[in-house]
């Protein structure tokens, strides 16, 4: 356990993947709460809606139309926040002015797909069984695979193709007309994360720049690499995690995950591979099916906990898909799952003033909620509606 | 003007601030909503609520009486984030371990106060006049002074002491037991910003730790000043931007508002000092008053333009309570404001999925909406209820 006194008193803990810092407030969930409050949850949602864009067989905006998907399903999305044909745009500086100091900016080129997890209108990953979870991690698999950059060391590494009777059927994935840096894969689950089609789904943006958050981690695995004769963070971090076992919420041969120890939002949970991974092409049938299993435990325990669709963004970093040999060995693939939820089905934790201006902060301590989640693992709470 | 390209690309702007990026996708309003709606805000309050636990005379948490007090009223939250009472507590790295490594925590003691903006229930600060905003402004001063470094160069830059006749009364600022390092003041306006009480109020967190955010511009404003012959960072910017004007919603002799070339919020804006001040006790009279000023000119922009009370976090960065010479010069008063909506007072901007795990992205250019709220100034829309 860590020092018990850490229940007790506000404390501050360290984000080495980050090298940020997180408040953590133990004593301040008994404050009464006045504000705001979500929906709760109810599934009364057909498997099959004639409106829905994502359903099979049905239309999207641009006028195209679904295939009758029977797994996964994958299309350019039809407002993307980042394009493939678009001009070069690169500012010009004029030497040291304060314009070139100060209003800097550099064109982004890239692409935007929707991969939908299933054809059935009404489910979510906490519904479906790990088997079917496993053609979302194939899917995902080809899809980063398509988009590496030849001259990639992880091109080598690649193994063996997806099981190919699982394979995604009418999936649409280009070639890129550009090599692309990185490949940001997530899924945005509730409308109180945003998530505009309750249709089980993620997206993927692709983009010729780095983007910030795995810029920043990184910097943080090649330092502490350099700086442990080549060791790498997050496998002595799901190493120390699975012997302590006071964060851990579910533990199979291949990942750990837990609520990690810097851990911003009140049931934060990080998946992490406890060997050495850069990336999907890394994972063997064994791993992506232990993969499936972990993305299953934690989705079942996430609604089980307040008993409703519980919302969240989650996203997976791994190598870029293009960079130096250096950055790509020394990439860890894990996943965040970031959940609002605080108290119950309608009270979250806004992270505003304070969290924006100054510094994130926590209530419950990441200890706490692990045995929250670890505890309430089982069966799914309702029953499948179709 | 920028580039007029970049009216028509995705780009990514640089935050020389935080030395970190943000995605713009100026083409992606386009997107239809179908997502969750903001409560649209109707003003129905009373002037007086006999249960809110912020008026004058009430009652509060812990059983405290409020004071009948008649413009602001500053006392110490009763569910307090931070504790000044705490046993000390530093983690002991057992030489090189994978936990010393990897499971850092430090003990931080602080204080949190509350000061509320007026005493009359139903108002926020876009009701409220300049000249009843000085007095927010010369509490703020009031209670900064008093938490600073007695042995800190603000001390005797420090300027006469707000005039007395707007001077707050019955305010409760203990002096503290223990020197801190940061004060974050800030205000969360709005349900949907976490705003748990309608009664205008803001809040002020203490703590004997410099929190991540203003630590991270403290070392890009001094890295800006080292690289620049000794230049401010933000006093240039400002400059540069009243200059332009084209990213300008607001400005008097001493202060510059608009959207920053950086901002991530649809309608983010930043209020800059134009000559270099460190902090609150820089400011004489006359510049706060002109902050009353861009305060109001504000806050009546945000409700006007979508006709609703407009939610928005908000937040003061400037010097630290206590630090090096060269930190509290490099410093330089700014205030944030983070608001939400997008489209209207029911659609807002979610910062989730890619956001979270990725980049921060905008939809909107800063141009295009520094133009519209600088279209919309002119009397409040609403008529006031009491
Ligand atoms: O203290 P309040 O207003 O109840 O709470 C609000 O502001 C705090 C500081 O920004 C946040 O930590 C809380 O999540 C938010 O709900
Ligand atoms: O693309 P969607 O699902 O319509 O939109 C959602 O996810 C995006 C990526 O995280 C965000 O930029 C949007 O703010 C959010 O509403």
């Amino acid at each position: 356990m860590p020092d018990a006194i850490l229940d007790d008193i506000s404390h501050r803990r360290f984000n080495p993947l980050r090298g940020s810092w997180v408040l953590v407030s133990p004593h301040r969930t008994k404050r009464p709460w006045q504000g705001q409050q979500e929906g709760a949850s109810e599934n009364v949602l057909p498997a099959y809606d004639s409106s829905c864009y994502l359903c099979p067989g049905n239309k999207r905006a641009a006028g195209d139309c679904n295939p009758k998907y029977d797994s996964t399903f994958v299309f350019v999305n039809d407002y993307s926040a980042v394009k493939e044909q678009q001009v070069d745009y690169e500012s010009t500086p004029q030497s040291d002015s304060l314009e070139s100091r100060l209003l800097r900016a550099e064109g982004t080129k890239g692409k935007c797909y929707v991969i939908t997890f299933s054809p059935e209108h009404n489910l979510t990953l906490a519904d479906m069984p790990a088997p079917t979870i496993l053609p979302v991690i194939e899917t995902w698999t080809k899809i980063y695979t398509s988009h590496l950059d030849p001259l990639s060391p992880l091109v080598k590494a690649s193994k063996p193709t997806p099981n190919p009777s699982s394979a995604p059927n009418g999936n649409i994935i280009d070639q890129p007309t550009e090599q692309f840096r990185y490949m940001q894969i997530f899924e945005n689950k509730g409308t109180a994360m945003g998530c505009s089609n309750p249709h089980p789904h993620g997206q993927i943006w692709t983009t010729t720049s780095l983007p910030e958050e795995p810029g920043i981690e990184l910097q943080h695995l090649a330092r502490y690499r350099h700086e442990h004769s080549g060791a790498h963070m997050l496998e002595d971090y799901a190493k120390l995690e699975s012997e302590k076992g006071e964060r851990t919420v579910f533990e199979n041969s291949s990942f750990w995950a837990g609520c990690p120890w810097w851990g911003t939002w009140p049931f934060e949970i990080m998946v992490v591979s406890k060997s050495h991974k850069r990336a999907l092409v890394d994972l063997d049938q064994k791993e992506r099916e232990h993969l499936a299993e972990v993305i299953s435990e934690i989705t079942r325990r996430y609604d089980n906990l307040f008993e409703t669709s519980f919302p969240y963004s989650m996203g997976i970093h791994q190598a870029p898909l293009s960079g130096t040999d250096e950055e790509i060995e020394c990439s860890h693939f894990h996943i965040h799952f970031y959940p609002p939820l605080l108290r119950s089905a309608t009270v979250r934790k806004f992270l505003v003033g304070y969290e924006m201006m100054a510094e994130p902060q926590r209530d419950i301590t990441p200890e706490q909620a692990a045995k929250r989640l670890r505890d309430c693992g089982g069966e799914l709470y309702r029953k499948r509606l179709n």
